[in-house]
């Protein structure tokens, strides 16, 4: 690959990744990468060069090159607020996009805007353009997608656009439950039990367990009864998993087709088994192919529109 | 007071609080002290020379003066494990209670037991001393007591002995929801707004919202609405307290007794307010009187059987 192939660069920054593609112009990738240098490393002046340090052999001698970003870079804690686009909303324009202020001559950046709900309030970064993805990949999909993380996403789709979604914290919730509680002392994010899992979050779905009523029981259950840390780490995953898919499921509308699960393989897997017990079908799509499309799109739409090769 | 008066002491010692009080061999108060020494801030191995340090002038020139204590402080984590008893229970039995081996001569330490139900797996200490105190304040209650906490407890009481109950982490789940997640933005612990508090409560209780859906809105709500710190804060506050108030009601049987609330002046305010929404009545007990009532009930029983004076 010779830099000078490079028409555009394609990066997602979230708060704890960050992915970057060089592509051509036919939007084929020459290449790519991806490191732990996600926002919650980078100091608040310091986004231009550490986005110039990944990507430097992509850049070197090259003159403007195009790059766009997507994911909590754009948020108000990250490089600059990127403006929200309101639901029901498909692909953005090329209007929507927020150019970055750079002194580094090589770049031209651009961050994809958010998407936000005013009732019941939400915010996504990031996870629309994976759902863009989803939709070039899949132009006729109507239906639910799932995004486990952090702060999972559920949203629904409807004619290639997002017409409605919710937000659980449910990864960062079990992290400050296993970290900086009680339940420490019971929890270890390194410990497993399938089975205990399983059944965990099948008592949330089906005899209707309280989910805050259930969260001492980790603690109580091991000192009484030694569960141990196997079992108490994937009890409470399992409880939390299970109590946020009732709550979605229960929340969003009623829709046939199998849910579409975008994320880690291992959150996928989690989330699949959870769904299916509550007698639903899944289907998975690999999150950096996801997003990789998803750029794709977003900058599809700004070539053409002139943005590219302004 | 003389300290030559002083029959025996009482120590409720928990995680965030230490309280003493002297009693005369009629159970009188001749003097009390109240710290923030709690566990959280003693060392495993200097618990017997905090306890001098704090109760000093009670002790000087005294020999072998019981002192009961109770709360967390028999935790596994504490200064010494004291084993609990199972619902249902009623007061202790001198046998029941834990000596611990000290080598000041002018102490005699005992520990009180904790309580516990296996199915659900469930633990407390120190609030089962509270509830003695109601019991030796109102020898008729059969009812509902919430205590209220860091460590919500939601108890069962028939015929002088607690049949059932259930932990809520409400107070931790604040906590650590409002210090280490995405929600430190838009949260402060001295923020408050009284309307969105009774607002949001009211929303967990009557219109079934769902709690772990709910929680990111307290940020996006304020990103897109810029509803304030205040706000804010009492939103997410409302929505726990509101939806620990829905579970603990729904999962315990119903009475007709007002709903007896034990704790801090503030947090029995707030849940008596969230308590009158879901059309329960409430009474209020303070915490200390229902501390010192308490030890006093456990010391009767002791001295009775000959430890107060062995």
């Amino acid at each position: 690959m010779a830099s000078s192939d490079i028409t555009w660069i394609g990066v997602d920054w979230g708060t704890s990744n960050f992915r970057a593609y060089a592509l051509d112009n036919q939007n084929a990738v020459l290449d790519s990468m991806e490191s732990s240098t996600g926002m919650r490393t980078v100091e608040k002046n310091t986004y231009e060069s550490v986005l110039t340090s990944q990507i430097l052999p992509w850049i070197e001698g090259r003159d403007q090159v195009p790059v766009l970003m997507s994911g909590m870079v754009g948020a108000r804690q990250g490089w600059l607020e990127a403006p929200y686009r309101s639901t029901p909303c498909g692909p953005p324009d090329v209007q929507d996009l927020t150019p970055v202020p750079v002194s580094d001559n090589r770049l031209r950046v651009f961050i994809a805007p958010g998407v936000s709900q005013s009732d019941p309030a939400d915010v996504m970064r990031g996870e629309e353009t994976q759902i863009l993805g989803l939709l070039a990949q899949r132009p006729d999909f109507n239906g639910i997608v799932c995004l486990p993380g952090t702060h999972s996403k559920w949203v629904k789709v409807s004619s290639g656009e997002i017409t409605l979604f919710r937000t659980w914290m449910t990864g960062e919730l079990f992290e400050v439950l296993s970290q900086h509680t009680v339940l420490q002392h019971s929890v270890n994010k390194n410990a497993w039990c399938e089975e205990s899992f399983a059944t965990s979050a099948r008592s949330m779905l089906q005899s209707n367990e309280q989910i805050l009523g259930s969260l001492f029981s980790t603690r109580a259950s091991d000192l009484l009864h030694q569960t141990g840390k196997d079992e108490s780490t994937a009890a409470l995953s399992g409880r939390l998993i299970g109590a946020e898919c009732r709550e979605a499921l229960e929340w969003l509308p009623e829709t046939h087709e199998p849910i579409v699960l975008i994320g880690s393989e291992e959150l996928t897997r989690l989330y699949s088994v959870v769904i299916e017990q509550a007698g639903r079908s899944t289907d998975q799509l690999d999150v950096a192919s996801a997003t990789l499309s998803g750029l794709q799109a977003v900058s599809s739409a700004v070539i053409e529109q002139g943005v590219g090769n302004a």
